[in-house]
């Protein structure tokens, strides 16, 4: 399969939603769909998701449409959801729990090595076979355990202090959900979750109305 | 201001963005922001900064470059953030707690009035001064106290059977985090939140590098 150089920021950020589609259909029993019937589910228009998918060589038969296994598999690939990932998770509070909590139930690749707290309190603590540590175990756990993904679930002031130890550690990306736009290496790949910022946009589609 | 009539929406999504960063401002004091110094702080073009905020008739001078308080403003009320919303949260699992309290501390005027739960155990429990109820007494509650809009925590599962009973209380917006796309009359708003997507789209920059 050829890859394009480069894939805009836009389509990446409508694959997964493809996946997760084609999930459905998968785990529904589809084998093959079109991309009208795909555009119908989705809502992309059907000359967009053909354009989206011809940036990775395209896997549709003209007259036969996509094998819906395949085309999972292929944009799995694509995402590098084909491995498996060592996780942390930093902090241990509400939004902490909720998301090891959602990762160990969704997302079966991503396997959380360890979840830490800025308090020592929790540390011994094991939530979902997972054990609670102190934040001042987190450098050398991240060093020792090869761990590439951190889940930063801290308050906003904490924010850059957790993403500086995590770097120093040799972390590859961040999940972050502090609320705050981490200052980082050009290396390091940075997922922000602003709530708000969904939120806010409700409002204006409501106003809007 | 003139505002008008179609505003894309991926400059939607950029406003929230430009209101964060614009909040940040007023608290340091700032008073008044070049669209340069803007662009370097929020991380696009001052091109783009400029023909985002032309959309809704530009508020900069030349020379002098936008007023921070005002810029904050005028983008407050155009995301309709300049009225309070009455909420509910339904799900009073982690994440729907995580939701309650976050949005508690970071956003005063999303008022919540109550906090519902599939299961009938919790009802009478207080959260955050608020209180929790069973399921059963959404639909009521909602037409009662005029709610606008719910944030749904509940699982994929219990998604479309919440969003129905919502649906027919009134509810004019949904907060959407129960990973499935909800079946809406078109004049309810949704956004989704899907927190897998944006996972994905971490290891895809991962893996790319």
């Amino acid at each position: 399969m050829k890859q394009a150089k480069t894939i805009s920021k836009a389509v990446i950020k409508r694959l997964p939603r493809y996946r997760r589609y084609l999930g459905e259909l998968k785990k529904r029993g589809v084998e093959k769909i079109s991309s009208k019937d795909l555009s119908e589910l989705i809502g992309y228009t059907a000359s967009q998701i053909r354009q989206d998918l011809n940036n990775f060589g395209g896997f549709g038969q003209q007259g036969y449409g996509y094998s819906v296994a395949n085309l999972y598999d292929e944009i799995s690939n694509i995402l590098g959801l084909n491995k498996e990932y060592k996780i942390v998770v930093v902090g241990y509070g509400r939004l902490g729990q909720a998301m090891a909590s959602y990762i160990n139930k969704n997302e079966k690749q991503f396997i959380i090595e360890g979840i830490f707290d800025v308090s020592d309190k929790v540390a011994g603590e094991v939530f979902k076979d997972v054990n609670v540590y102190a934040i001042n175990d987190l450098k050398d756990f991240v060093k020792e355990n090869d761990i590439e993904i951190a889940v930063v679930t801290v308050p906003k002031e904490k924010g850059q202090m957790v993403a500086d130890t995590l770097v120093e550690a040799g972390i590859k990306g961040i999940w972050n959900f502090s609320s705050v736009d981490l200052e980082l290496p050009e290396n390091i790949r940075v997922e922000n979750v602003h709530m708000s910022d969904s939120l806010h946009a409700l409002a204006y589609y409501m106003k809007d109305k």
